[in-house]
């Protein structure tokens, strides 16, 4: 995308000061700039860059009273921040596939697909599969039997939504996922060798929902593992086998949830936490990163720290005296001789 | 699948009460029941449920007694839970691919197929590589040069296995796995750089092991990263090069097993775990979630927990203590005043 | 790769004593041998196994004295680990694909492939993605618009090199890596939801770098996410959105790096641990499993340990306490009874 100060303070209901025609093609850090770009001054912090950058076109507030010359066009707009995100968005779009369906991809006779969808290479959509309108299934995905894939959701190249799993409209699945994989369900033999337990469930997930790369999600053994509106999950989190996690939940890289666990709705967890099976966790619970939670949450809207976890508050307290109990040893030490000395003073001293 | 309540009470040798042609095509948890579903009463705890629930039919003990009317059709049997085991295989068994080789599938003509193998779409065969009878290799699955996949055994879309790796019979590997990546071993140079160490050996995967999703196996820098018969691997696991997992062992997700370590057999291992290199864990050990283990465990059958690893009821309490680590703290302060005061008494009174 | 005694000895510079015309395919352990091998003789700790190995030829040094009888033939060599770091590259070549395009690859017209490049089945490489000279790109890997391999990269099957994306020359990218992943950040709306930020910037990874199975590495909001010459990292590590790694640092498996946090050359940081973001990394850290960094480290080559970290030694000590802690606080309450009873003498008796 190549597109003018014009056109962009056209498009920002900005105004503009400088070059109309010169023309940027991607966005920059104030502080890395460069020739073809636009970039901005959000945090008065980064004022100083304001009259060095070499961006092309800067993006000020409309109050913005530089105190040198600036060399970048400017655009003054009413809402730095709320601009930024427009123009990330516009040129993040130029990016997408256009509809059409490749003719390297392996689709059954059997599968539905709607209209406007964009089918890449290598893929596969298995039977009974539906894939709906506008949705982008990109090159190398895997869409498995009956599998259910919502309007205008983008699958990313590699991603697996295997046989009977459910993903709602507006979803993001990244590369290399897998949603759908068996739980990590066995009987134990008599023998002390493991019987699997077939998991005939599935996993849904409801719309708005972002899914990382190399991110697993198990189906259920039966019922649903169940991904609510609006969860965002990062990079190679795994989610147990009739897990539910709550409404616009957002969890880090790396957390692991394991099976039948319930996570209520506005959570907001760190990376690497790890969550025992079968426990309950409150609405709007806040758990900072590589905590270990072992039980129920039951008070809503709490910081937590730990492995296994206490509140934010005592783990930093405790953590604080942890870094001094080789000191702490010491003196305890001394005052037990010190203790034993007063009690028998006779025969001390 | 499709099927009556008089055949599923043929299936099971169950006795049947209520309407035979009802049919029904996938299990429920009696709670969430269902039309068309077959649900069942294992624990007492859920009696209520059963004159409540929608499934049509409900698999209960011979010796049931309803306090009140039942609605769906009973099957009584001698033994629910095995009844269920045998119920969900039984659903489970339909999903898979039927024998046969898609024609999109890019197999070498120094591959060997056994009989009766089913290859999907995409996938990739290379020379010298071995399908046993039997074998299921889904889509997009890439087999390497030399490769060995037993009999019987089920690889998911995406999974890796690289050259010169062995998989057993009766084998699952979970999508996006990959078996056999390089050990992640380098030599330093004398500039502070570092030099790849080849790595020649492989992975060898005994029979009946299951590999999570997304899992990595690293091989052997020379011989062979073995995995023994029956071990069971969740998600996101790391087992690096030259590493030795036991016979029956089950290991949760996103634990890590650093270069040569040695794991013993019937281990149970929870989730997060790490290990590091060149460490042996006696047989039957128990460690718990995010645990972290440097040195070797020799004593079997015991329970570990903590980072690094203490015994799980030292662990249990220390914690325990370091919850009151703040207040403890205090009390010793108060206590080194009231000793300093008792031991000059004449200057403080 | 079938070699005689005769030209390894050649190829090694070394001395020969036994039968020459003797063949080897394969190094091996020394304890492990097999007919047919070439094992070594490196620390002396193993010399009985020289007497006992079933290898066919053994690499020695040039002063080795047996004790006993040899079996296998020697070649004796002034440095053996070089010599067998020089076999293993040998012996590791033998495997690389051979230059080639195969016909099931789907490569837009407006790529640019270099000389001599492999490209394997099912591969895609999209429109404006460049392939430098003898790079090569292995089965159903994803090279996506505009995005730039290096020369002589080697490229695993399934990794995804997405849009715009840029690795350098003599990199590997192993198995189902993913590079260029959506960054995780997302902007709160009023009603509690979550609006995603787009990401305009991509991933620059420069040479000789190389990233494990599975590992998923985010492109930048704006700018890049940059992995500097010589860097290594292990599988199923996350590095999220702006970081920087500095040249020459290798970080080993599972751990994970959040958004805009920038670690510094020469470091060696363990499995499992955890980064938060916005932090900055001194040169040459030196950081254990599992730990967590949630603030600047700003002196170098130090080591840590901790969740949150610590420095190496105290953290140590600082646990042998946490160990003792429960009989700690026994030896507290009975002083503090003591003191009290000590504080009032004629109360008490």
């Amino acid at each position: 995308m190549q597109i003018t100060a014009r056109e962009l303070a056209h498009f920002l209901g900005g105004s503009l000061e400088g070059n109309p025609d010169i023309t940027v093609s991607q966005p920059s850090k104030i502080e890395e700039g460069g020739e073809g770009t636009i970039s901005f001054l959000g945090n008065p912090k980064y004022e100083s860059y304001a009259y060095t950058t070499t961006a092309s076109v800067l993006l000020v507030s409309k109050d913005f009273a530089p105190k040198s010359p600036v060399s970048a066009t400017l655009i003054r707009v009413d809402d730095v921040y709320a601009s930024i995100a427009r123009l990330l968005q516009q040129f993040g779009q130029q990016a997408k596939p256009a509809p059409g369906i490749s003719e390297t991809a392996v689709i059954s006779d059997e599968a539905m697909l709607g209209n406007q969808v964009s089918i890449g290479a290598a893929v596969i959509v298995e039977a009974g599969a539906q894939v709906g309108e506008g949705a982008i299934i990109m090159g190398q995905a895997y869409i498995g039997k009956g599998a259910k894939i919502g309007p205008n959701t983008l699958i990313y190249p590699g991603a697996r939504i295997l046989d009977r799993c459910e993903v709602g409209r507006n979803c993001i699945i990244h590369a290399n996922a897998v949603i759908g994989s068996d739980g990590f369900g066995f009987a134990p033999r008599e023998d002390r060798s493991y019987e699997k337990i077939v998991h005939v469930g599935n996993v849904v997930i409801e719309d708005e929902v972002e899914i990382g790369a190399n991110t697993t999600i198990d189906r259920a053994t039966m019922g649903s593992t169940i991904i609510r509106e609006g969860v965002k999950l990062d990079n190679l989190i795994q989610v147990g086998h009739n897990v539910e996690i709550g409404a616009h939940t957002v969890i880090a890289a790396q957390s692991g949830i394991a099976g039948s666990t319930k996570i209520g709705q506005y959570c907001r967890i760190g990376g690497q936490v790890g969550f025992s099976g079968h426990v309950e966790i409150a609405d709007g619970s806040q758990i900072q990163a590589q905590s270990g939670i072992a039980g129920n949450i039951k008070e809503p809207n709490q910081a937590w720290f730990g492995s296994p976890i206490i509140p934010y508050r005592d783990f930093i307290r405790s953590h604080s005296v942890f870094k001094k109990l080789p000191e702490l040893y010491k003196t305890i030490s001394r005052m037990e001789r010190e203790l034993a000395t007063l009690k028998a003073p006779e025969a001390d001293q």
